[in-house]
């Protein structure tokens, strides 16, 4: 493998019309402290820079990693600086001459325009943008639509990578051609790692390969997750996703290590672009920020590292107190001011020298002083300490940063994960975060009248954590609606009882068929149940009725009755373990589905194809082996399960 | 006039390529009570009728007289749905037979891509969309931005007739033609109607007629704003429009008068399209909602009035108790809650008899009965009441509406305005309205701790507004900024006064300079002021700067350096009297303006436009008169002064 990255730098040039070339980048974070009057623009800029990175290597497309925007409910500047810079940069005369050749509604399923934005006759697109979506601009809302949507829907970007269950995840590459060369790209927008890292382990996650030339494909891979272990389950190890794919494309982590890494226990190398933008003041972010140019030509590849330039420098540093020599003594507080000070004037002087004199470059940094205050110091205020850097520094109000080294021991690993955790946080914020908890416990735990009979505390603190998260201000009527519903049908069922009974059945119902598992897929599969419903056959009262009502039908295709219906079914599949019936119901919707121009796969009669493959494991599985001669064009690949489960 | 719509008759059909066809349409309020499990739909449903019709009837362009949207910031789920709408409908191969010839950089002046969609070579638009902003998708923010902006920086939409200064308004045409016929369409988004008032009644609107055979232009002016008097200033006489216009599309206003109405004062017509949505449960609601397509050749037009299908069927009625023979002593009411269901259950009946039979029209009609329980009656609980309509009405919960009749009597002007505003609320809502404003009032008067000392209480009370109603969350805080900051200027000028007189300035300073039009003025120009610096040359402090600060430039065209600087250039021509400089700087940004392919007027060297009339009058009244023979294509029109002023 080594040896082909070799092979490709001879190649790339001389092959331009067989080598795709992808400019890749991640984690924008669009509107990241927007309202700062000093770094409010920090983000587009880069963003913008990204773009001209993109045009002035005339790249065939390009390829995002999540986390486009910071805010799950961007502001309308924010989208409005988005759109503006996407069609600045995107539409254009430039053909683009990559030849698409997936199923395009499959692909992009969710979509009403399930059609891939350069193809669309109405729209000149010259670098079309693929991206997944990650944790800050993930589905939300009644019609689980995220910010990207509106992206997508307006013909600026594909978005790939959404998934439509909560149990179940397939997975259904883009293949593109350009020359000879090919290109399978699985996408999987962010999914909260503990959910991914169960379905990784029970093997729920299916990787769908092309049958046709099946080793030919380069094959990429594009998440959104922690790759760096936080607890036993809230990252996905490496090991975790499929060997056949030849690069993974690693969004989420901030820290530029954009230099494909080899992992030999899984035969792919790993590139994580890292952030375009620092949206926390941490050591990996102070790392320069890049993008990539990634040249795929046949089943060797090239990776071109581009340093951003208009990234707004930052500097981080440590500081031990008791290394000072100076007392820990109160009256010695002065003496430590100055310390500090010192050194960061030598931090700003050092940013000045460094700093590369382009215009477009902030020339105040972001400057952070990590100070070990342990051996018995008080920490001096901050925020007035800052005062004195305004106009020099970005970050005037949180320069220093004091914490205590913890002392070594054996740690579990849910302290591992909040001593990582919260090792960023400066200490106000820490004691703000305990606050809130602890209003909740206590409330809970001491005042009868607050005692929560139907829902569990667990399944509250995951509704909370979306309504503040996503600003979704539905989410808690709705469990509140759900747990009510599912217990008045318990109660129904119980006509006659004593009061102890029903209490006692309450209970009982509340610790096992109602548990934390159901409510947090409730939760979770909230948006996706509002529209697909039939997924939970015994919950239909979960939302409001919607059926009966006329809605505006907007395919792109009026023969087509659009996604809602096709959606629809295809949920209608993914029941979990279809209680209600399990006849395979093969190929529906397929026969309508939209296809792409020069597609060669799609204009086979595909009867089992991706979207077959997504329902329950066992008919899908006999379903393929049986018609393993058929037109299917994919295979199967399980992803690896745990080596730990 | 009514000759010439004759004529039209005759002549449209043989003359196609000479003739405007356009759809008018207004108040889609498109996300309208889109939490409502029965109506949650229908602004959308209607939306795409509007453009089927559009479709069907090969209209040259849809022209919309303001509220697209219902909430200022639309929900994802409702920019989604119009997204997908008008993606579906305006897209596609046929050509739009219009050529556009006014300068398109003064039309959409405050666009990155000021250029009409369908010259953009990047989009494929068969169906032009043209609108305005109504009140309640009217520009906010920090970039003084509408919802419509998302949609126009999609290219989605032409979105004009924004307004750059809070003093002056200018209204620039778009010019059109089509084979003989010629269009000028002035556009002015919504405007508070005491401000636009204001700014009519003191000649400080100027209309630009173009000078190129000036009489030959059939012209239409697109407004939003109140056409039915609410107080003596609290709307807009069609006698202030500038009787050189042939049609006003009246937005707004939700009753459907779509029939041009000939107004004999101003030689005008007027059409109101009226909503597409009920939005109130008033008389001029439950009329049939309608669209037209409008044809215009030459300066003769013709409206044809179509009914829209898909619109729930609403009916409204009265009734007086004391006209029921029954007593008002409440051992009645069940008697009188009878009487009221079987009124009810009438209606029901009617609309079921009425309906149109169409799948896509809802069946649960809207009901309205407004119950007159003057006489000692006492009202029932008609929330109560309305649950045994639930599944046959839509709106179950709002069913019976309680008033009093007012007795006749001479009433003030302000007085007039609150019975007009409050004859449609029912009795909880006017409760709780009184409740807010008495805990403001209270506070203020009742605690001195409370005393603002600083902020007059109408300034306070418009942030309020402007916070709740375009859920701008900065609007208090930068008015008390601003406050603060003048008031500090202040006493930095007064130091080494005595207390006493200190206190006795900020009185003084509070009622004259810094009195209420002042702070209403800071308020108005808040989201203008922060993009044009220098507008308030004397209140430079009110923003945080950003003039210094990396902003990406988005420019369509990279040469033309964007709408950033020139519409900052325009906005210092627009200072108010310039106080600092009276020099004229005349066509600034003009030479790197887009031009319109196929433009006549821009073609020629413009040095005089509609940017340089933008200035004080003075000046620019000037230079007009200077130049009457130059190149400058624009006559101006004073709009006609207030009869009453």
């Amino acid at each position: 493998m080594e040896q082909n990255r070799q092979l490709c730098s001879q190649l790339v040039g001389k092959q331009e019309e067989d080598t795709f070339s992808i400019l890749i980048a991640s984690d924008c974070h669009l509107g990241y402290k927007e309202k700062d009057p000093i770094r409010g623009h920090d983000s587009l800029v880069t963003f913008e820079e990204v773009f001209e990175i993109a045009k002035e290597h005339e790249v065939d497309f390009v390829l995002l990693g999540g986390d486009l925007f910071h805010e799950n409910k961007p502001s309308r500047a924010t989208l409005h600086g988005c759109i503006e810079i996407l069609r600045k940069y995107c539409l254009g005369d430039k053909p683009c001459q990559v030849e698409f050749l997936s199923d395009q509604s499959v692909n992009f399923w969710s979509s009403s325009f399930p059609v891939i934005n350069y193809e669309d006759p109405n729209y000149n697109i010259s670098t079309p943008v693929f991206t997944i979506h990650g944790n800050h601009d993930d589905p939300s809302g009644s019609k689980n639509l995220s910010a990207i949507d509106l992206l997508s829907s307006s013909g600026l970007v594909n978005y790939f990578g959404k998934t439509s269950s909560v149990d179940e995840i397939s997975i259904s590459p883009l293949l593109m051609q350009k020359g000879k060369s090919k290109l399978a790209v699985y996408g999987l927008g962010s999914v909260r790692d503990e959910r991914l890292h169960r379905l990784f382990a029970s093997e729920k996650i299916t990787m769908l390969k092309p049958k046709m030339d099946t080793d030919n494909w380069f094959n990429i891979m594009v998440v959104h997750q922690n790759r760096v272990k936080h607890g036993e389950k809230n990252y996905i190890p490496e090991e975790f996703l499929s060997d056949f794919l030849d690069l993974v494309i690693w969004g989420h982590e901030h820290e530029s290590l954009i230099t494909p890494e080899w992992n030999p226990k899984t035969n792919f190398f790993v590139c994580q672009p890292g952030s375009t933008v620092a949206t926390s003041l941490t050591e990996g972010e102070a790392k320069r920020k890049h993008v990539a140019i990634l040249k795929v030509f046949n089943k060797t590849f090239k990776v071109e590292e581009i340093p951003l330039n208009t990234v707004r420098p930052f500097y981080i540093d440590e500081l031990c107190l008791q290394e000072t020599g100076i007392s820990c003594d109160e009256r010695h507080e002065q003496e430590i001011v100055s310390y500090v000070k010192k050194k960061i004037e030598s931090m700003i002087s050092k940013a000045e020298a460094e700093h590369s004199g382009s215009t477009r470059q902030p020339t105040e940094p972001l400057i952070r002083l990590k100070v070990d205050y342990s051996g018995g110091y008080i920490p001096f205020n901050s925020l007035r300490f800052g005062q004195q850097f305004v106009g020099r520094v970005a970050n005037p109000k949180d320069i220093v940063h004091f914490y205590k080294k913890r002392t070594r021991r054996e740690i579990t690993d849910d302290e591992e994960m909040e001593s990582i955790e919260n090792a960023e946080l400066p200490i106000s914020i820490l004691e703000r975060t305990v606050k809130i908890e602890n209003i909740i416990t206590e409330l809970l735990a001491n005042d009868s009248s607050y005692q929560m009979k139907f829902l569990s505390e667990k399944a509250i603190g995951d509704a909370v954590r979306i309504f503040v998260d996503k600003e979704e201000n539905d989410i808690i009527e709705e469990l509140v609606h759900h747990s009510l519903k599912k217990m008045q049908n318990l109660l129904k069922k119980n006509q006659g009882s004593t009061d102890l009974q029903l209490d006692q059945q309450v209970e009982i119902y509340k610790e096992t068929v109602f548990g934390n598992e159901d409510m947090r897929k409730a939760i979770e599969g909230a948006q996706i149940k509002r529209r697909h419903r039939g997924d939970y056959d015994d919950e239909k009262d979960f939302s409001d009725s919607d059926e009966d009502i006329v809605k505006p039908s907007t395919s792109a295709n009026p023969e087509n009755n659009g996604r809602g219906n096709r959606s629809r079914d295809r949920a209608r599949g993914q029941t979990r373990g279809h209680r209600n019936s399990r006849t395979p119901s093969r190929g529906r919707g397929r026969g309508t589905a939209i296809t792409s121009s020069g597609c060669v796969f799609t204009r086979k009669p595909a009867t089992a194809t991706a979207s077959s493959t997504l329902k329950s494991k066992k008919s899908e599985v006999i379903n393929l082996v049986d018609e393993d001669d058929s037109d299917d064009p994919f295979e199967i690949d399980r992803s690896k399960r745990s080596r730990k489960a």
